[in-house]
């Protein structure tokens, strides 16, 4: 479609069905969704099921890597995923702001159906609303998820001395990015953003003794460790120097000023796992394309809730919280 | 709370941390939202349900009658209501604009947890971002809802020859109030804006033959009735006299030059009945403080997908869809 999005795409009229059928329906069409706008009517394949939901604002709406479509749906999928469950259904509402283009919209529009159909999830309801020109920085995305929980259990509070952490990635690509191109620097660096639910299916598959799974996304690792510190009541240590973190995400953060373990991922999980267990996760998540990168990096200590950076000589230290406006419009 | 959001409210740290607790879980917290931001994990009471989705970026956010937080809950709830199912489960996702008051924010939130209980329902995950000074235009909610279907087989292509049109309330009242207060007019105008779920569990339960039930938001009546004779390839023929208007809601629509038919609602439903149940179901309508000014407005007949609007006389014309940009961000 060309042109440009205008109030009346918004009105509820004509020309908000047009753009419906034209563009949403065109690319997004399944059983479930007759119509965007109204409720699907959802035969579920169990009563247990988890339940999400995001707004994305990511600023550019274009990175190396992704787009705010891709990630909308891959955010939404990696958090159904991360608590044990296979994403279904999702519904999205696009608030656009007048003037966007059409085209740029339909290629949104084309990533969520690609990045709906690795995780084998379907579009269940939609909703559009334009706003005056200024507003909505181009597009904001209000995302939603159901998923059938697989694999029950998985809770920070389970956490026990011992327990390895893993991250399935290297930590800090989706945040570097966006820094490097809101800053206008020319740096070979590409965000993560993708979908974790085909690589943690065959986690959860293998029956191994998780405690907990959470995507680090807004926050970073430290995020994740912090809130996981604080809900077991366990110290979590952290071996600095085994933190895979890629040499332009270094490089990036030595320049300004940032710890990559304070960036955002997009496609990248931590996992808290039986110590006797750990060696063989890894070694599953290395035979995963998402997982290649994929490192034990601490462990669960007896405590009182801190995070701490161990380093090679075995001198530990305070990992600093996130904190601050570290990034507005991350995701 | 006081003082203002800022950018670090939404930044995954400490702060949004404070705001999650010290602000949203204190007036939304219940036992399935254990934190603001992960997946709940829910047991459903069935596997048949309704899912749907809405974005809300209503402007003013408070007007006479409710404001953006009261409305998402009952345009969300609605949405469930209508499509035969009990609301039972929220997701919100708040877009925040920096600078916006904390205090208001807190009205916001305390009107949510009130229209929630009035539908029985659980917020069950949340999230918020803070985008900076400018945008979003104080504050965007992003809702989805998932309900227990109750009622089966609710569809406009069943609308049959002879079935009557039944409103359950006054035409246009949300689409006039906030118009007259963009106006600036002092007009004693109220938005409908409510719960219409107290009403049709009533309606279900009674066992009518139901054919079709929706509320009339964006497009108004006109663009509900257009899109079922769309969906049903019958004419929609709708009695001009007996439309139950509001005088304020008529004397605005003649001083602009609207039709009150296709002004927003955001409490009224309109339902598609067999026609010898038609008085009853008015009557019990009428029992119930949502629906005292329900009515029948017309009827189905063999056709061609058209709209008609019968006079006193008996004469007909078609009703014009809504089209253009007739109100934008009114819900």
């Amino acid at each position: 479609m060309r042109g440009r999005v205008l109030l009346v795409h918004g009105g509820g009229g004509e020309e908000t069905h047009e753009l419906i059928h034209k563009l949403f329906l065109r690319h997004l069409n399944n059983p479930v969704l007759s119509e965007l706008g109204d409720s699907a009517l959802l035969s579920l394949p169990s009563t247990r099921v988890a339940y999400t939901t995001d707004a994305f604002t990511v600023s550019p709406v274009f990175f190396r890597g992704g787009d705010l479509g891709k990630l909308a749906v891959a955010g939404t999928t990696n958090d159904l995923a991360c608590a044990g469950a296979e994403p279904l259904y999702l519904t999205l509402s696009f608030v656009i702001e007048e003037g966007f283009e059409l085209e740029k919209l339909e290629r949104i529009v084309v990533s969520i159906a690609e990045e709906l159909k690795k995780n084998g999830a379907l579009l269940a309801a939609g909703d559009t609303k334009v706003v005056p020109r200024g507003q909505a920085d181009g597009l904001y995305l209000g995302a939603s998820g159901i998923g059938r929980v697989v694999y029950e259990g998985l809770s920070p509070k389970k956490l026990k001395p011992g327990d390895a952490l893993v991250v399935t990635g290297t930590v800090g690509d989706h945040g570097a990015c966006i820094l490097a191109e809101r800053e206008g620097l020319e740096i070979e660096l590409e965000s993560d953003c993708r979908s974790l639910w085909p690589m943690l299916k065959k986690v959860y598959e293998a029956g191994f003794t998780l405690r907990a799974v959470r995507d680090a996304t807004r926050g970073g690792l430290a995020g994740v460790l912090h809130e996981w510190a604080r809900a077991s009541r366990k110290d979590l240590v952290v071996y600095e120097e085994e933190l895979p973190v890629k040499e332009a995400v270094r490089g990036l953060c030595e320049l300004l000023g940032f710890e990559p373990y304070h960036l955002a991922n997009e496609g990248m999980a931590v996992i808290a796992v039986a110590p006797e267990e750990a060696e063989k996760l890894v070694e599953l998540l290395r035979s995963t394309p998402e997982g290649r990168h994929a490192t034990i990096v601490g462990k669960v200590e007896e405590g009182e809730g801190r995070v701490l950076l161990e380093n090679a000589y075995g001198v530990k230290r305070l990992m600093e919280p996130p904190a601050g406006e570290l990034l507005p419009r991350i995701c």
